[in-house]
């Protein structure tokens, strides 16, 4: 038997805190300020969905979960983090609540968190340096990770664009009507590409060969959309107390989000067709896809 | 015969500047703002002189430049560019002025320049994920480059501390009085080790040993603390339009210098000598290191 998608994220989320605890430098070692905001921003109560997509996928891949996978899980957090903490700062969304906590900049100031977030950024390069697996894999790994996270357009490796670029579209898309077509490439490059490239470094990491790592790809994009989409609509329809963070935020500002363009039933829609697609791309691996497969079905029935 | 430093200085300029003009996204590419904003600040007329210390010391170790070591130059100069455009933000150094031009903020606004410095990071390891050179070699660079940018506590690698660690006891120094003990490890941290990460990554580039690594890793950390020494030396005693930045600001703002704690004929003195000591760690190669310790030279006696 598979386990819940609640034993999944609880083991997971433990997995992954105990080694980001045991990665990032601890908050009394010099200089000390810096050290406690990346740990501040990290430990704010994150549920580690991408580590744990990264996981789950590394497991499918390999049979059982290979060895070390979660130091390249918590990379990922790291990654994510340091967007976060970049995205609140005073001259980007100037946010003053992340997760139900002040942001890095309210709680350490602007200059320690500009540079918490580079050193969350440099820190995931140092996880993935010190990666378990074949030099040949871990070098794909950061290509693959950078390309991600940059502003799209560092390869032809499918993965659409990149974080970065989604942030900097979302911030041209501000006040200006949004269209199907500028929503859709932010979505696939903010929060997509990311998500996309946790899974398929998972596949990597656990030795995946191309077409394992193509079906993944296509899991992690589709399944990527739903989740952003149903973050757009939890903003519209959620307070600022269920979410932990400033709601209506997204409709303020005339953000680019999905219900702007489509409204909020055909939203829910889209996001199930999408993991339908996700689910297809897995069908031959069967059973041992499930895990991965409740993952994705989380993400869209989630709450919060 | 060797080249003359000038020679080495152009033509290592001329490939750098190829190298980043290939490997970063051009103007006109979505999102162009950040794109531009990428380049402005690496085209603003760097002296390349982290990349092509790499260069030379790939050559030394090769016996001649090794094919594709360019481009991990231009990712080491990508870095540096990061790790300005962030320093002279208003939270931090609050700079307008730099290399003679508008800083990055200044040009593009601060959403901008924040986003344009992590990609130009994000970049770098784009570059170090496609390396020409054996993966075992190309994980290790990555590694060695990340700890060496990082708060300085992310390996025993014998890097002494990082980039951004020396940026934060920069600025927690700042208003008190300097100490030696502080304005080393500030320099050692701040300038040194990506100085000495670019000549001991040109070392692992051409596939140098471990006794070459560690004769790399000397000459860098004297040569670079000793480059870090003649520019605080600059900064006090040349004007803004010689200096292409804002003169004197670290004597306005107590920042822990060499020359406010040793004085400047102490401070030239020390220069020289840590040259010396770069060279003894030189002296296996003979001949063949003629053109890492012209640029080290070059380093103590520049007038800007």
């Amino acid at each position: 038997m598979h386990q819940t998608v609640n034993e999944i994220l609880k083991s997971g989320v433990a997995r992954i805190d105990a080694a980001l605890e045991r990665l990032l430098p601890t908050a009394d070692t010099p200089p000390v300020s810096i050290h406690s905001a990346m740990r501040h921003s990290v430990f704010a109560g994150g549920k580690r969905l991408r580590p744990i997509l990264c996981m789950e996928a590394a497991r499918m891949v390999a049979g059982q979960l290979p060895r070390g996978v979660e130091d390249l899980g918590a990379s990922l957090e790291m990654l994510h983090t340091y967007s976060l903490i970049h995205d609140d700062l005073p001259a980007l969304d100037n946010d003053d609540l992340r997760r139900g906590k002040p942001t890095c900049h309210v709680a350490f100031g602007e200059a320690i968190a500009i540079l918490a977030g580079d050193a969350l950024q440099t820190q995931a390069y140092i996880t993935l340096g010190n990666l378990q697996c074949p030099p040949a894999s871990a070098i794909e790994i950061v290509r693959e990770v950078a390309i991600a996270t940059g502003t799209g357009v560092g390869g032809d490796t499918g993965v659409p664009s990149g974080m970065i670029g989604g942030q900097v579209m979302d911030i041209e898309g501000e006040n200006q009507k949004p269209t199907a077509e500028l929503v859709n490439a932010i979505h696939r490059a903010k929060t997509g590409a990311l998500i996309t490239v946790s899974i398929v470094s998972g596949g990597l990491y656990a030795g995946g060969n191309p077409d394992t790592i193509a079906r993944l790809r296509t899991f992690g994009e589709n399944a990527g959309l739903a989740f952003q989409i149903v973050d757009d609509v939890l903003d519209m329809t959620q307070s600022s107390e269920q979410l932990g963070k400033t709601a209506g935020k997204d409709t303020a500002s005339e953000k680019s989000t999905w219900p702007a363009v489509y409204g909020i039933e055909q939203s829910q829609r889209d996001a199930d067709r999408l993991i339908t697609e996700a689910f297809a791309a897995l069908s031959p691996f069967g059973d041992a896809a499930e895990p991965l497969k409740s993952l994705a079905r989380y993400l869209v029935e989630r709450k919060n």
